[in-house]
Protein backbone atom coordinates (compact mmCIF):
# COMPACT_ATOMS: atom_id res chain seq x y z
CA UNK A 1 0.00 0.00 0.00
CA UNK A 2 1.72 2.80 -0.94
CA UNK A 3 2.25 6.03 2.08
CA UNK A 4 1.38 9.35 1.29
CA UNK A 5 4.09 11.71 2.62
CA UNK A 6 2.32 15.46 2.94
CA UNK A 7 3.05 18.43 4.57
CA UNK A 8 -0.31 20.31 5.69
CA UNK A 9 -0.24 24.36 6.21
CA UNK A 10 -2.74 27.26 6.70
CA UNK A 11 -3.07 29.93 4.52
CA UNK A 12 -2.46 33.82 4.95
CA UNK A 13 -4.16 35.16 2.02
CA UNK A 14 -5.60 34.60 -1.67
CA UNK A 15 -2.94 35.15 -3.48
CA UNK A 16 -3.14 31.28 -4.70
CA UNK A 17 -5.87 32.24 -6.72
CA UNK A 18 -3.86 34.08 -9.10
CA UNK A 19 -0.60 31.48 -9.05
CA UNK A 20 -3.02 28.66 -9.52
CA UNK A 21 -3.16 27.14 -13.01
CA UNK A 22 -6.31 24.93 -12.36
CA UNK A 23 -8.93 24.01 -10.14
CA UNK A 24 -11.32 21.82 -9.60
CA UNK A 25 -14.38 21.26 -7.11
CA UNK A 26 -14.55 18.32 -4.99
CA UNK A 27 -17.61 16.86 -2.71
CA UNK A 28 -16.83 13.90 -0.25
CA UNK A 29 -18.37 11.94 2.25
CA UNK A 30 -17.21 9.15 4.40
CA UNK A 31 -18.38 5.73 5.06
CA UNK A 32 -15.74 5.33 8.09
CA UNK A 33 -14.57 8.63 9.42
CA UNK A 34 -13.34 6.89 12.27
CA UNK A 35 -8.96 8.09 11.66
CA UNK A 36 -8.02 4.65 12.06
CA UNK A 37 -9.63 3.40 8.87
CA UNK A 38 -10.84 6.42 7.20
CA UNK A 39 -13.53 5.15 3.94
CA UNK A 40 -13.75 7.95 1.54
CA UNK A 41 -15.75 8.76 -1.06
CA UNK A 42 -14.74 11.38 -3.60
CA UNK A 43 -16.38 13.33 -6.65
CA UNK A 44 -13.44 15.08 -8.34
CA UNK A 45 -15.01 17.28 -10.74
CA UNK A 46 -16.65 14.59 -13.02
CA UNK A 47 -14.76 11.64 -11.83
CA UNK A 48 -15.49 9.46 -8.94
CA UNK A 49 -12.85 7.80 -6.37
CA UNK A 50 -13.35 5.53 -3.51
CA UNK A 51 -9.94 5.68 -0.97
CA UNK A 52 -9.01 3.76 2.09
CA UNK A 53 -6.64 5.93 4.72
CA UNK A 54 -4.51 4.48 7.38
CA UNK A 55 -3.03 6.00 10.56
CA UNK A 56 -0.84 8.26 10.41
CA UNK A 57 2.76 8.25 11.68
CA UNK A 58 3.74 9.97 15.15
CA UNK A 59 4.38 12.89 13.43
CA UNK A 60 1.20 12.88 10.98
CA UNK A 61 3.66 13.70 7.96
CA UNK A 62 3.01 9.96 6.64
CA UNK A 63 -0.35 8.02 6.18
CA UNK A 64 -1.31 4.37 4.53
CA UNK A 65 -3.23 5.19 1.29
CA UNK A 66 -5.32 2.90 -1.31
CA UNK A 67 -7.41 4.71 -3.84
CA UNK A 68 -9.25 3.27 -6.93
CA UNK A 69 -11.40 5.03 -9.29
CA UNK A 70 -14.66 4.07 -9.53
CA UNK A 71 -17.63 5.20 -12.10
CA UNK A 72 -19.13 8.63 -11.41
CA UNK A 73 -22.53 7.05 -11.10
CA UNK A 74 -21.62 4.79 -8.48
CA UNK A 75 -20.18 7.20 -6.76
CA UNK A 76 -23.08 9.07 -6.67
CA UNK A 77 -25.34 6.15 -5.40
CA UNK A 78 -21.71 5.76 -2.46
CA UNK A 79 -22.86 8.82 -1.60
CA UNK A 80 -26.33 7.74 0.07
CA UNK A 81 -24.84 5.45 2.46
CA UNK A 82 -22.48 7.82 4.11
CA UNK A 83 -22.31 9.28 7.19
CA UNK A 84 -23.65 13.10 7.34
CA UNK A 85 -21.22 16.14 7.26
CA UNK A 86 -20.58 15.81 3.23
CA UNK A 87 -17.59 18.17 2.49
CA UNK A 88 -17.33 20.56 -0.51
CA UNK A 89 -14.26 22.81 -1.64
CA UNK A 90 -12.75 23.98 -4.35
CA UNK A 91 -9.07 22.87 -4.91
CA UNK A 92 -6.22 25.41 -6.40
CA UNK A 93 -3.15 23.84 -7.63
CA UNK A 94 -0.32 25.87 -7.84
CA UNK A 95 3.26 25.03 -8.97
CA UNK A 96 5.81 26.23 -6.78
CA UNK A 97 9.65 25.37 -7.20
CA UNK A 98 9.37 21.98 -7.90
CA UNK A 99 6.37 20.60 -6.04
CA UNK A 100 2.68 21.36 -6.82
CA UNK A 101 1.08 22.65 -3.73
CA UNK A 102 -3.23 21.57 -3.49
CA UNK A 103 -5.04 24.38 -1.41
CA UNK A 104 -8.34 23.97 -0.44
CA UNK A 105 -10.81 26.13 -0.13
CA UNK A 106 -13.59 25.04 1.82
CA UNK A 107 -17.47 25.55 1.63
CA UNK A 108 -20.47 24.97 3.51
CA UNK A 109 -19.99 24.49 6.95
CA UNK A 110 -16.25 24.38 6.71
CA UNK A 111 -16.82 28.32 5.12
CA UNK A 112 -13.30 30.31 5.92
CA UNK A 113 -11.05 27.51 5.87
CA UNK A 114 -8.23 27.55 3.78
CA UNK A 115 -5.38 24.84 3.67
CA UNK A 116 -2.47 23.82 1.66
CA UNK A 117 -0.75 20.56 1.09
CA UNK A 118 2.46 20.21 -0.25
CA UNK A 119 3.12 16.02 -1.30
CA UNK A 120 6.77 15.39 -1.07
CA UNK A 121 8.39 11.70 -2.42
CA UNK A 122 10.28 11.12 1.36
CA UNK A 123 9.97 12.86 4.29
CA UNK A 124 13.20 14.52 4.27
CA UNK A 125 12.67 16.33 1.12
CA UNK A 126 13.49 19.83 0.75
CA UNK A 127 10.68 22.03 -0.61
CA UNK A 128 10.02 26.22 -0.77
CA UNK A 129 6.63 27.73 0.45
CA UNK A 130 5.13 30.52 -1.27
CA UNK A 131 4.71 33.86 0.67
CA UNK A 132 0.92 32.71 1.31
CA UNK A 133 1.88 29.65 3.76
CA UNK A 134 1.20 30.32 6.90
CA UNK A 135 1.32 28.16 10.19
CA UNK A 136 2.22 24.63 9.66
CA UNK A 137 -0.90 22.07 10.32
CA UNK A 138 0.80 18.38 9.81
CA UNK A 139 -0.57 15.96 11.90
CA UNK A 140 -2.96 18.17 14.13
CA UNK A 141 -6.49 15.86 13.53
CA UNK A 142 -8.69 18.46 13.82
CA UNK A 143 -7.90 19.59 10.41
CA UNK A 144 -8.50 15.88 8.62
CA UNK A 145 -11.20 16.07 6.42
CA UNK A 146 -12.81 13.17 8.27
CA UNK A 147 -12.81 14.90 11.41
CA UNK A 148 -14.06 17.99 9.51
CA UNK A 149 -17.17 16.42 8.60
CA UNK A 150 -17.88 15.34 12.27
CA UNK A 151 -16.71 18.87 14.15
CA UNK A 152 -16.94 21.48 11.10
CA UNK A 153 -14.57 24.33 11.17
CA UNK A 154 -17.69 26.92 11.75
CA UNK A 155 -18.62 25.34 14.82
CA UNK A 156 -15.24 25.36 16.40
CA UNK A 157 -14.61 28.00 19.41
CA UNK B 1 -26.16 -0.03 -6.87
CA UNK B 2 -27.36 -3.48 -7.38
CA UNK B 3 -30.12 -5.02 -4.74
CA UNK B 4 -28.86 -8.29 -3.11
CA UNK B 5 -32.02 -10.35 -2.49
CA UNK B 6 -31.16 -13.64 -0.15
CA UNK B 7 -33.13 -15.51 2.43
CA UNK B 8 -31.09 -16.81 5.18
CA UNK B 9 -31.64 -20.02 7.49
CA UNK B 10 -30.05 -22.29 10.02
CA UNK B 11 -28.59 -25.32 9.40
CA UNK B 12 -29.86 -28.57 10.86
CA UNK B 13 -27.38 -31.35 10.20
CA UNK B 14 -24.22 -31.72 7.84
CA UNK B 15 -25.68 -33.54 4.87
CA UNK B 16 -25.23 -30.06 2.52
CA UNK B 17 -21.29 -31.53 2.76
CA UNK B 18 -22.14 -34.38 0.73
CA UNK B 19 -24.60 -32.51 -1.56
CA UNK B 20 -22.08 -30.12 -2.40
CA UNK B 21 -20.43 -29.62 -5.65
CA UNK B 22 -17.73 -27.14 -4.24
CA UNK B 23 -15.98 -25.69 -1.05
CA UNK B 24 -14.35 -22.35 -0.75
CA UNK B 25 -12.46 -20.59 2.23
CA UNK B 26 -13.46 -17.04 2.98
CA UNK B 27 -11.86 -15.16 5.62
CA UNK B 28 -13.07 -11.34 6.07
CA UNK B 29 -12.55 -8.40 8.23
CA UNK B 30 -14.22 -4.93 8.45
CA UNK B 31 -13.44 -1.69 8.01
CA UNK B 32 -16.54 -0.87 8.88
CA UNK B 33 -18.97 -2.76 10.60
CA UNK B 34 -22.07 -0.49 11.12
CA UNK B 35 -24.34 -2.00 9.86
CA UNK B 36 -25.64 1.05 7.77
CA UNK B 37 -22.56 1.49 5.87
CA UNK B 38 -20.57 -2.17 5.79
CA UNK B 39 -17.30 -1.54 4.54
CA UNK B 40 -15.87 -5.51 4.18
CA UNK B 41 -12.34 -6.96 2.79
CA UNK B 42 -12.38 -10.18 2.06
CA UNK B 43 -10.69 -12.81 0.77
CA UNK B 44 -12.17 -15.70 -1.09
CA UNK B 45 -9.69 -18.67 -2.02
CA UNK B 46 -7.28 -16.50 -3.86
CA UNK B 47 -9.06 -13.32 -4.81
CA UNK B 48 -9.55 -10.14 -2.90
CA UNK B 49 -12.86 -8.01 -2.63
CA UNK B 50 -13.68 -4.96 -1.43
CA UNK B 51 -17.68 -4.93 -0.80
CA UNK B 52 -19.90 -2.30 0.64
CA UNK B 53 -23.63 -2.94 1.84
CA UNK B 54 -26.49 -0.46 2.84
CA UNK B 55 -29.49 -1.06 5.32
CA UNK B 56 -31.49 -3.57 4.74
CA UNK B 57 -35.00 -3.12 3.84
CA UNK B 58 -37.80 -3.55 6.63
CA UNK B 59 -37.83 -7.03 6.00
CA UNK B 60 -34.41 -7.81 5.77
CA UNK B 61 -34.64 -9.44 2.32
CA UNK B 62 -32.85 -6.69 -0.16
CA UNK B 63 -30.19 -4.82 0.45
CA UNK B 64 -27.98 -2.53 -1.29
CA UNK B 65 -24.44 -4.12 -1.89
CA UNK B 66 -21.31 -2.64 -4.55
CA UNK B 67 -18.35 -5.02 -4.87
CA UNK B 68 -15.27 -4.70 -7.06
CA UNK B 69 -12.42 -7.32 -7.42
CA UNK B 70 -9.34 -5.83 -5.95
CA UNK B 71 -5.72 -7.61 -5.84
CA UNK B 72 -5.24 -10.35 -3.07
CA UNK B 73 -2.13 -8.38 -2.11
CA UNK B 74 -3.95 -5.16 -1.61
CA UNK B 75 -6.74 -7.12 0.37
CA UNK B 76 -3.88 -8.48 2.83
CA UNK B 77 -2.58 -4.93 3.37
CA UNK B 78 -6.41 -3.55 3.87
CA UNK B 79 -6.92 -6.63 6.24
CA UNK B 80 -4.56 -4.50 8.83
CA UNK B 81 -6.32 -1.91 8.92
CA UNK B 82 -9.77 -3.60 9.86
CA UNK B 83 -11.53 -3.64 13.26
CA UNK B 84 -10.98 -6.56 14.97
CA UNK B 85 -13.20 -9.85 14.75
CA UNK B 86 -11.53 -11.28 11.21
CA UNK B 87 -14.43 -13.87 10.16
CA UNK B 88 -13.22 -17.03 8.96
CA UNK B 89 -15.28 -20.12 7.28
CA UNK B 90 -15.81 -22.49 4.90
CA UNK B 91 -18.46 -21.74 2.46
CA UNK B 92 -20.13 -24.99 0.40
CA UNK B 93 -21.83 -24.56 -2.79
CA UNK B 94 -25.08 -27.08 -3.25
CA UNK B 95 -27.46 -27.16 -6.74
CA UNK B 96 -31.05 -27.22 -5.49
CA UNK B 97 -33.77 -26.84 -7.85
CA UNK B 98 -32.95 -23.49 -10.15
CA UNK B 99 -31.32 -22.14 -7.07
CA UNK B 100 -27.30 -22.38 -5.38
CA UNK B 101 -27.53 -22.62 -1.64
CA UNK B 102 -24.20 -21.26 -0.15
CA UNK B 103 -23.55 -22.46 3.18
CA UNK B 104 -21.46 -21.14 5.72
CA UNK B 105 -19.51 -23.21 8.31
CA UNK B 106 -18.18 -20.85 10.49
CA UNK B 107 -14.29 -21.29 12.59
CA UNK B 108 -12.35 -19.45 15.13
CA UNK B 109 -14.63 -17.18 17.32
CA UNK B 110 -18.22 -18.56 15.54
CA UNK B 111 -17.65 -22.29 15.53
CA UNK B 112 -20.90 -24.14 15.51
CA UNK B 113 -22.68 -21.29 13.91
CA UNK B 114 -23.91 -22.89 10.06
CA UNK B 115 -25.80 -20.68 8.08
CA UNK B 116 -27.61 -21.10 4.49
CA UNK B 117 -28.14 -18.49 2.16
CA UNK B 118 -30.38 -18.92 -1.34
CA UNK B 119 -29.90 -15.76 -3.41
CA UNK B 120 -32.70 -14.92 -5.48
CA UNK B 121 -34.14 -12.89 -8.61
CA UNK B 122 -36.70 -11.03 -7.00
CA UNK B 123 -38.33 -10.71 -3.78
CA UNK B 124 -41.85 -12.93 -4.54
CA UNK B 125 -39.45 -15.80 -6.90
CA UNK B 126 -40.44 -19.17 -5.18
CA UNK B 127 -37.36 -21.97 -3.85
CA UNK B 128 -37.68 -25.61 -2.80
CA UNK B 129 -35.65 -26.13 0.80
CA UNK B 130 -33.34 -29.00 1.08
CA UNK B 131 -34.22 -31.12 4.10
CA UNK B 132 -31.19 -30.16 6.17
CA UNK B 133 -32.45 -25.93 6.13
CA UNK B 134 -34.20 -25.32 9.51
CA UNK B 135 -35.35 -22.20 11.04
CA UNK B 136 -35.45 -18.67 8.88
CA UNK B 137 -32.97 -16.13 10.36
CA UNK B 138 -33.47 -13.91 7.39
CA UNK B 139 -33.36 -9.85 8.54
CA UNK B 140 -32.10 -10.80 11.88
CA UNK B 141 -28.87 -9.41 12.35
CA UNK B 142 -27.28 -10.96 14.83
CA UNK B 143 -26.76 -13.07 11.85
CA UNK B 144 -24.96 -10.35 9.79
CA UNK B 145 -21.43 -11.07 9.61
CA UNK B 146 -20.47 -7.43 10.16
CA UNK B 147 -22.21 -8.61 14.15
CA UNK B 148 -20.56 -11.72 14.47
CA UNK B 149 -17.19 -10.19 13.83
CA UNK B 150 -17.85 -7.45 16.55
CA UNK B 151 -20.34 -10.30 19.28
CA UNK B 152 -19.28 -13.62 18.27
CA UNK B 153 -21.18 -16.71 18.33
CA UNK B 154 -19.05 -18.11 20.89
CA UNK B 155 -20.12 -15.44 23.00
CA UNK B 156 -24.18 -15.45 22.75
CA UNK B 157 -25.35 -16.59 26.27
Amino acid sequence: MPLEIERKFLIKNSSYKTDSFKVSFIKQGFLNSNKNRVVRVRILDNSGFLTIKGISSSNGTSRFEWEKEIPLEEANELFQLCEKGVIEKYRYYVNHGDHIYEIDEFKGENEGLVIGEVELGSVDESFSKPTWVGVEVTGDTKFYNSELSKNPFSKWV
